[in-house]
């Protein structure tokens, strides 16, 4: 089949899935999840194939190994997600017209999600369960390294449900995984809904210029932390260092730090030294450098890079408005945190940010579907249309309005 | 300036707005209402240029002609918009983790927004007028037909509200009216934060095809109506006729009929004979022909039609399962009714039709931002994302996260 035909085929069966009751969509969560353990064998063993024959660096190829474990933990995700309440159906807002016209805003799948996704063959089971829960059909589109693995838990998961005694064509695998194979997918207007790319920059940027269909994007994380005059210094080092050094690969890791003048002579050395023990490479404006010897010269550039690396960027500023302008001209709009004991420095910043998560006093590796309490994710949102932020499963529903009357027309 | 260089002094301008207090900004709305009136003069005159040179259909002349009343009804409804609440900073999510994080979830405006738009300058006014209220910047690129219009009415309302001690710049006209200015704004993602056209289905095909900026799609609406076996037929008459004959050049007139094969022999003489009387040309399926003779045969692309016009499209169908393949098929995803008395026939029509509304027992035509109750309405979206059906203010807004802490780290 191609790509056209494939998502038409997922379109054709959304139908069923979006209008699945509770039970039903349960029901096909826990058969995903034995699926996933029971196939194990022919999993790992088609995984296999894909990482002998992946010629990527290590991370790469770690991202795309999987074991006994991994599975283990993508079935447990699966039950997770059956445990979490069932968006569909629920009434957002009612009200009554003076004609008697009574309106219910009320939660409905999307239709059909495309979700383009490079060498992590989780994000197949993660995105399967997140489609089956909110009621949308899916087509997925992995990378070519990952193909023999994603087939194999398509195909696993898709016989189980099938022998469950459910339609599970609401779920397509794109095995064409050419340039004009993915690209054909963000002309497919006609039969996907939404178009979601998780994975790097690169892949965002090109479906967020090449898609016609309508794109939520993800991702990019150039993450701030600004320590204003008035911290508590130990609380600031805490969170730069859990920022920077928890987890440096992922989105919601601190990129750039910025500091008040009045306190930079004290406070940078502490957090500076503290990064520069744990190995992480700073660069930094002509002040910083002058106060902490280690550090080198920043770049223009340096204020706009995603390092997701132990790398940061340095900057003393005035005060909390050029703290602001700074952030908001340079960052990717993802997670920023201001570490203050004033009140009105953190009303300002979390007023003039424009970013999907603003924190004050509090670590930016939150922004997170699980820490926020969402159960589960398909990824955060750096973009403002439909949603911003972790994407859970309300996040991968639309609404729609019920108008019950009793003859009434318009005069 | 280039359209590049337009939108980007948009966006240069639209942090002022979005901090505004709610004050400032209907003091503005206030100001705006002043000058559309104190300017009038000026602005008729210049109206009078654009409709002397322009050559196109009396209808599409009639849109763009400009009077006393017609700009007193544009300053009426920048005071109705001064008098609604302010979307922005309501918290509509708020909830404490048990590590003590505080998450409010807070609306906000989206930033900057891009309008295309036909010959209609009241939508200059609107636009304007919602952008104020939500904070937003606007960047509007009306026709080339209405330029010397809309700068008159831009213009009249930036001056006065400089003169009132505000920085208008939030407000931008695209005085490039060619294609290519177009496009270029339809690839500015830089600047614009969402896209919304508005006019007829060729200009929002061309934006959704060539946009990389996110759009909000709106408009098409071909509506219908399905008349179920159970239905008071003089009911599914009045909600007909309504649909096709109040305003038949409108979204969300109706443009399509079905009606059960149960009732057919009594109910189609009764409410086709209705609107062939009234000088609807009405196409239909062969035992629609057969039951009232001053039917024309339909072709398979009748059903897909927004007419816009006195002409309607009727089939003859065997159940509500079928009326619902029918309509999701054919439709737009606008408005359809179901006239019924059987709860089960509304429960099934209502849950399996993917549209923006879904009537039960009333006429389409009430799928309108102020029928609705919002009070002001830029369209009505066809689409899943971010907004679907009336566009009013807080569909002009987004949201973002602030998180409140006291030293939180991720373990």
């Amino acid at each position: 089949m191609t790509v056209v035909e494939i998502c038409s085929r997922a379109k054709a069966n959304a139908a069923a899935i979006a209008t699945a009751d509770t039970r039903a969509k349960n029901s096909m969560l826990a058969l995903a999840a034995d699926a996933v353990l029971a196939e194990s064998d022919t999993i790992l063993s088609e995984n296999a194939k894909d990482v002998r024959a992946c010629t990527r660096p290590p991370q790469f190829v770690d991202r795309l190994s999987l074991d006994k474990k991994r599975l283990a933990d993508m079935a447990e995700g699966l039950r997770q997600i059956q445990s979490l309440a069932d968006p569909v159906g629920e009434v957002t807002q009612e009200w009554t017209l003076p004609n008697g016209l009574y309106i219910r805003k009320v939660r409905v799948p999307l239709g059909v999600l495309g979700i383009i996704y490079e060498a992590r063959p989780n994000v197949t089971v993660d995105a399967i369960g997140l489609c089956i829960k909110t009621g949308n059909a899916v087509v997925l589109r992995g990378s070519k390294e990952a193909i023999r693995s994603n087939s194999a838990l398509v195909a696993a998961v898709k016989a189980r449900m099938q022998a469950g005694g459910y339609n599970p064509e609401f779920i397509q695998l794109v095995s064409d995984t050419t340039r004009e194979g993915a690209e054909k997918m963000m002309r497919c207007r006609d039969s996907l809904d939404v178009l979601i790319p998780r994975g790097s920059p690169a892949l965002i940027q090109t479906v967020v210029e090449k898609s016609s269909v309508p794109v939520i994007q993800t991702g990019a994380g150039n993450c701030h932390a600004y320590i204003e005059k008035t911290a508590d210094i130990a609380m600031a080092k805490n969170i730069v260092l859990n920022g920077k050094l928890q987890r440096p690969s992922v989105c919601n890791a601190l990129e750039s730090l910025l500091v008040d003048a009045e306190i930079a002579p004290d406070c940078l050395p502490v957090v500076l030294g503290a990064l520069h023990e744990a190995g992480v490479k700073i660069t930094g404006c002509e002040q910083t450098c002058a106060i902490c010897p280690f550090v080198q010269p920043a770049t223009p550039q340096d204020y706009f890079t995603e390092y997701l690396a132990l790398e940061i960027s340095v900057k003393v500023v005035e005060n909390v408005q050029q703290a602001c302008e700074h952030i908001n001209a340079h960052s990717t709009g993802h997670s920023e945190v201001i570490v203050t004991q004033s009140k009105d420095a953190a009303q300002y910043f979390t007023q003039h940010i424009d970013s999907a998560a603003v924190y004050v006093n509090a670590s930016t590796r939150f922004t997170d579907g699980f820490q926020f309490g969402f159960g589960a994710e398909m990824g955060i949102s750096t973009q403002k249309l439909h949603a911003r932020g972790p994407l859970g499963l309300q996040q991968l529903t639309s609404e729609k309005y019920v108008i019950r009357g009793n003859g009434q027309v318009r005069e």
